[in-house]
């Protein structure tokens, strides 16, 4: 594996990743000296309400800066790829953000740099405060440790240095930031803080590490292996083991969060949670849809109920090929409190990392309405003569298959035969087992089409869909003023209109280009303008013939090379082969 | 490389993928059926708008489904990875959306699958209606040819397939979507989408080629590879070519762009643009924001000013580790066409895969206010007892730097003695210059902070750093009442308040964890209990000696395997020099 990265000077490359997330988003404003991206009008926010900001590392965005704007965060404060700003940098973003009416709340990740930069940053503050004679500023600092991935022996026993701050880092910014900017205290805005930070675990886990800028792979995984428990800085899982079916995997991921001992002996019984689903940088978002998918059917099946789903990219360790599932405890024995939460939760929080999830309204309609699509508005009826066409068509395709195909083998894929067979074949039976409605010539040639697109298939099948689709609704304007007489010139008109007003909008090849559109508009044209059958079969049979000269520009022949017997066009030969088996019944 | 996923069925990985996306999102309703995700209230959308959707093969999302929302499309219609949805199931979802009140616009990329199948699907609509009796259903489609990185010799001459459709398509979804939304009739509609469609311009690039899911990788690059021009669907771009820095890259990227015959060929003045960079799907958030300034400064560079940035995962191909960039080129003669494009571009869109850029509103504060932080506070002042501590603290640092180092060496990462020397020595001369508030206590304890953090730095300053600032507050406390003397039980007391209230915040680390608290805990406790000097410099001392017989649990010594000299940590003898010396001078 490589570890190609679009990159220039290492040491301006946070820097300008931060200018480019501003010039995106007009609302944010860059200390590009100190790396600290704030809202506008934060002057008027620290009047308003408690401000709050976070930071840690580059390499996770969005976090930090992403989750910047109204109704989240007022600022964050970035260092060097995975390592913590410097406590001057931080300083400088308190200093900046706080509120000495409301009081700033700093949110940061439980990583050992990141606490004491930030915690000396916040003893400074006050320290400068106290020298200047104010009273103490209204700082608070909440650490989040919501990993669940690596078993720490120390913990718990003599305080080691706990769990590291994930994804669920971004759930206590989106609620807190909801809380303040609803007007709440800090120490309200510290509470609600606090319990997302306690209430909420996860894992992650990765197909490999990511490259860093400049240093490449730590290591790499087999081709068959995965890692569970993964930190967002490449720091080991506890496991590595066989790659698995996701549903597998996932279950398992579940699983372990609610068998570990801090989800255990979290108060609450567990009954409802917010799932939480990250994609930690690389993982295509088909898969992250899956692994959703996956997690809360996980959920579901411990019998715990997911009052809500949240799915994307917030906190990645670069581009990490892996994700993360967190899961949020919602207080169980306190309503109030419970719709609290979502209810911070749903507000909109307005900055490009927060993906506002928009809630369900009533709906008026149901799904099954459209299940079955309209009910079948023709009646099957039987016709002599479109029968006779149909089963002398038929019997045409099935003697001159051996030879399209052999067209086709020389110069195309060899299928070319056998789809138009199976094709007129469908149409044959239907006709045989009287379902076509024969007594209408617009609603039979859409049924027809129909069963068409379902024998032929692919892109032969749908040119053929679409002229009858098209002579379909030009041979209803035809009729449409009276049950007229469907003359030969009449046919030929209508088809001519199927080319121009339907199939010719969806496809680009024309005569010259060696597809069936070389038999088939010299047939059209012949028959609108002279009104006899054998005439335009001739032309359709010339045209098709005239194609063996052709350099092919459509289709799957336009990629071939040369050097093989000069034929016509398979498309054209099977084509021809419909129009003279019609041509003979009707003569 | 390896091409691992997230993956089960292969057969159910597209619909998994659908549903894991609607459980996220409570107003998005999925027919799994068909692969359709429509949008909550779909029934009262089509009484009051024009309905639009689009869709086409999985593995770009967010495209197609995680556009659907208000304000934006109302539906889409997945295929199978990188293959486009049947007609039938394209005729399900426009039987679904049709608004027989106002119409319904149809939104595709230009590949010839879906130009067949969404096509047929419309003809197959028509003629139902006109077989049910109905007037022509007011039914429009627009396909979008966004890429110049393709250039095909056929096009122009002979009307050949025509340019693929890629991230500026995402653009067509949202301008018509909002134009739809703001009551615009159908032929409005379409006009907006068919501006948008012929006036932006999109190339991509890519670091490697995207694994599908039960494929693996069609082709990769090598290690010091680029393709430009790469498609979504993993197609060849025009050139491969050495990786450069990302400056020059996308320097060449936008100047492809802008001498495209289509960009030169378009009508406007080409001096405002729209910029929109797009993550093909694996590149890390932080390169994004790099790739988005340099597209900017590139834009810039050129004379053309980009009115609006938007930057995000748009349209990806799978995990495709590359990125787009795509120019729309805006009115240039006509105002309030402008206008008008950026409004609709402007307004807030309701889905997941929509990033709501904020406008900017007018700031009332400079970013120049903070900048310099605030005004030094404090003023330099000599005092004898202060500079011979300093003093004698230096000379003793200076003497034992060598056995702190040896220690350091046994275990540990050998700089311990160095960096203590480096900060004591910073703290010296400054003294030396009388550049220290000396005559303020707190003031002082604060100026030496600030220095031992910018000269020692590492963990082992900040612990430093976070002692002094926490004692530099407590003694401000002190000494509020008036100008107590400060007795060395008010330091000892003082102490102890820095080590609980602030220091043991930050830091689990605590006696018995073989660090430097093992022999500052002990002189600040026995300090404050007994007010004598010597007393508590034995007790740092005894502190120092016991760590010899610590296992480490915190620190870089926690990471050491046996097997050496059992010798006491570097950083309490550190700290016992810096004592040492103070006791000598204040003895």
């Amino acid at each position: 594996m490589s570890g190609k990265h679009f990159a220039s000077d290492p040491k301006t490359l946070v820097r300008d990743s931060l200018q480019g997330l501003v010039f995106a988003n007009p609302h944010l404003r860059l200390d590009d000296k100190e790396k600290i991206v704030y809202s506008q009008g934060l002057a008027s926010l620290r009047e308003r309400q408690v401000t709050l900001f976070c930071g840690g590392g580059a390499g996770h965005e969005p976090a930090h800066a992403g989750f910047v704007g109204q109704g989240i965060l007022s600022a964050s404060v970035s260092g060097h790829v995975f390592a913590s700003p410097s406590s001057s940098q931080v300083l400088s973003c308190l200093r900046r953000c706080y509120s000495d009416k409301k009081g700033t709340l700093v949110v940061i990740k439980n990583y050992t740099g990141d606490v004491l930069n930030f915690g000396r940053a916040v003893e400074r503050f006050k320290s400068e405060h106290v020298n200047q004679g104010k009273p103490q500023p209204k700082v608070a600092m909440v650490v989040v440790g919501d990993d669940v991935g690596v078993v720490n022996e120390n913990d718990d026993d003599e305080g080691g240095v706990g769990r590291r701050g994930l994804a669920g880092t971004v759930l206590v910014y989106k609620l807190a930031g909801a809380c303040a900017a609803k007007g709440g205290s800090l120490e309200k805005v510290k509470e609600v803080a606090e319990y997302v930070a306690a209430h909420t675990f996860t894992i992650g886990c990765a197909l490999n590490a990511a490259s860093v800028p400049g240093q490449g792979f730590p290591r790499t995984l087999e081709d068959d292996e995965i890692e569970v428990g993964m930190g967002i800085h490449n720091e080991p899982g506890f496991e590595k083991r066989k790659l698995e079916p996701a549903t597998s995997l996932v279950r398992s991921l579940v699983d372990h969060i609610t068998s570990s001992r801090p989800f255990k002996s979290c108060r609450e019984d567990k009954t409802r949670v917010v799932v939480f689903v990250n994609n930690l940088g690389a993982t295509s978002n088909l898969e992250m849809g899956l692994v959703t998918k996956l997690a809360v059917d996980a959920v579901k099946a411990r019998g715990i109920r997911a009052e809500r789903v949240l799915s994307g990219t917030y906190m990645t360790g670069l581009a990490m090929p892996g994700a993360s599932i967190s899961l949020l405890v919602l207080p169980e024995d306190d309503e109030a409190k419970c719709q609290e939460i979502l209810l911070l939760l749903d507000e909109p929080a307005h900055c490009p990392g927060w993906i506002n999830h928009t809630k369900a309204t009533k709906d008026t309609e149901s799904t099954e309405d459209f299940e079955k699509g309209p009910a079948r508005t023709f009646t099957p009826a039987s016709n002599a003569l479109w029968e006779e066409a149909i089963d002398a068509a038929y019997k045409n395709v099935v003697n001159k298959e051996p030879e399209v195909t052999r067209l086709d083998q020389i110069m195309g894929d060899g299928d070319c035969g056998e789809v138009l067979l199976s094709g007129v074949t469908a149409v044959y039976d239907a006709a045989q087992r009287t379902e076509l409605p024969l007594n209408n010539p617009s609603a039979a040639l859409a049924r027809i089409s129909s069963l068409l697109e379902t024998s032929m298939g692919g892109t032969s099948g749908i040119i053929y869909c679409l002229f009858l689709d098209g002579l379909a609704q030009s041979l209803k304007d035809e009729t449409r003023g009276g049950a007229t007489a469907l003359s030969p010139q009449v046919w030929g008109k209508a088809m001519m209109q199927a080319l121009n007003n339907t199939l010719y909008k969806y496809t680009t090849a024309r005569p010259g280009h060696r597809t069936l559109i070389d038999a088939l508009e010299p047939f059209a044209n012949t028959l609108a303008n002279t009104g006899n059958m054998e005439d335009a079969l001739k032309a359709a049979k010339e045209g098709a013939a005239a194609t063996a000269n052709m350099k092919p520009m459509r289709g799957r022949a336009a990629y071939m090379g040369g050097g093989h017997e000069k034929v016509q066009d398979a498309g054209a030969a099977g084509l021809v082969a419909v129009l003279e088996g019609i041509a003979k019944a009707l003569h």
